[in-house]
């Protein structure tokens, strides 16, 4: 079968790999679309050559067909449109003990420590996966993962119908943390300065404000009366981002930490103090986000296809990598498995 | 009547005021005792010259019993025994509006914005007056108002029975909030440099950690078999508190700011991602905090003599600050106002 092999050196090359025999809990799914992830061109770069073993099968944001099941799985049959949860807990740590098992001490994300989703077929423990309504287009399907990260930080920033919500950055994930704060009944402005991004924003109907040419805190203050936003997300693991989302909640307002900052950063302590702000981290999702996700994309309301900048067959995955590096005109790349 | 007026220059002169009749809400205090807080000190020290008016007559912690009453005060009478909540909020807006009066967008200290309690009769507004009982002593009925700050800050952090709590720094503030916490049931440890504070904190039976000798990280990682803590109390306001700080709660641990930042620090925030951490600010206290603590303080379990180092009259309230300035072997001090 057809696989993408990263190499190291922003070097994927299509090959031959071998199918692997479902084992007793396991399913092996035909991978229809995989979604080239920020993480993915972050191993692309090198920047987590420790984290993966080369030559590394990447990609974990999915849709496909089960192919086969193992003897003991009885909830999937072959045919059955899926998606995965690409997570690997140990079921032992301190975490999962406390039910935290998306956030293990000794997490193993599929895709990164394990095989992950750019090859023809991919055989994966039942487990992991959520079962995809025959009414979600298998293109959908392929951003359920990303859509459930912004149902986890929606749900851990406590979005309420009628706040004011800011979402500092616009990329794919900040644009369906957007749709979804929306979906919870938040009015939402999106801060922004790529061009293209403010214009696809502006389709999906956001409020956006060029942060280039509008100071955000000033923006916000005026447009809440003074009172400031009821909740922040930090989209953009930016110095300017970190600075900002500080200035803009209201008192006890808060703010979810999306972005994933490569070191520590300036962070004014003393406006927490001031305005007893809270501040939540939340990384990846739990098993309702998946399903909030699937529910929320199958209703057809959130404009998925708008995202969707461009779906490339698996032969050419090295241009879609090329594409996502360039940055200012895309948003979601798919790639096209089979 | 007596009154100490800051002049400016760390320069405390003591005079005569002006006693004030009390108007139709309010009442006149005979004040017993007032301690010096952090932020008298810092007010000395010329850091909040742009919040008082010279002369300033300071002082916001404190106890007496009141002398007067205006023609509207009806549930107050000459006698009774009380301490002053000395918050002056405007009551309009956003934060006011919300709920929030504590941390009005408006507020007035009382003892920074207006009057003060180092002078022997202070006139307040009725709606601060929290009645102390009978069997709590003037000089422990002085030390509500921050052993209030304390019950702020437990009650924001959540603290629950058996909870692992970890307080980094132990002055008068942070031994107050480990006091709180053990009264909420909280196993606490307290992290502290100085060797008197560290002496008085296990005379007091906390256990300590020497964040000189050892590192703190380590510590919470071993006493908590790796899972970390459940909640921490930032209390220096240090480069150090910020740093260590995120690397010890568990997942989803909690981290409440107490201390006072003067500018923005570098705070990991990749591990509040990568661990779900969630930061609270806090600021004073709420009318049911204030009632926590006269009830903590009046069961006798705390302790609470062994905080005040030194006792002044009034008179001598220059020698106060200058004792307080030292630092190393003191930790509250109170002035005698009548």
């Amino acid at each position: 079968m057809k696989a993408a092999f990263y190499e190291g050196n922003k070097s994927i090359v299509v090959g031959t790999g071998a199918r692997r025999e479902p084992g007793p809990a396991e399913v092996e799914i035909k991978v229809a679309y995989a979604g080239i992830c920020g993480t993915d061109l972050h191993i692309y770069h090198g920047h987590m050559d420790h984290r993966v073993k080369l030559p590394q099968v990447m990609g974990h944001e999915m849709s496909g067909v089960i192919e086969r099941v193992g003897g003991d799985v009885a909830d999937y049959k072959p045919g059955d449109k899926v998606t995965v949860k690409p997570l690997g807990p140990c079921g032992e740590c301190p975490a999962c003990q406390d039910g935290c098992s998306h956030i293990c001490h000794r997490l193993q994300f599929m895709g990164i420590e394990t095989d992950g989703a750019f090859q023809a077929y991919w055989t994966v423990p039942a487990s992991t996966l959520h079962r995809l309504p025959d009414e979600l287009s298998l293109q959908h399907g392929a951003m359920i993962e990303p859509l459930a990260v912004a149902c986890h930080d929606v749900r851990l920033g406590q979005v309420a119908p009628g706040e004011y919500a800011v979402v500092i950055g616009g990329g794919p994930i900040g644009t369906l943390i957007a749709l979804v704060a929306r979906a919870a009944g938040a009015r939402v402005v999106v801060a922004e300065i790529n061009p293209y991004r403010l214009q696809l924003l502006e389709e999906l109907g956001f409020e956006t404000c060029n942060s280039k040419e509008r100071d955000l805190a000033e923006y916000v203050q005026e447009a809440t009366g003074g009172k400031g936003a009821d909740v922040v997300f930090e989209v953009t693991s930016s110095l300017a981002g970190a600075e900002v989302m500080t200035k803009l909640p209201k008192v006890r307002g808060r703010i979810v930490i999306v972005g994933i900052f490569s070191k520590p950063v300036p962070v004014d302590l003393h406006r927490f103090f001031w305005r007893e702000l809270q501040l939540f981290g939340a990384r990846v999702y739990e098993h309702e986000d998946f399903e909030q996700a699937i529910q929320l994309a199958a209703s057809g309301e959130l404009g998925l296809d708008r995202l969707i900048s461009e779906v490339y067959p698996i032969e050419q995955i090295q241009a879609g990598f090329e594409q996502m590096e360039s940055g200012s005109g895309v948003m979601k790349v798919l790639i096209q498995c089979n």
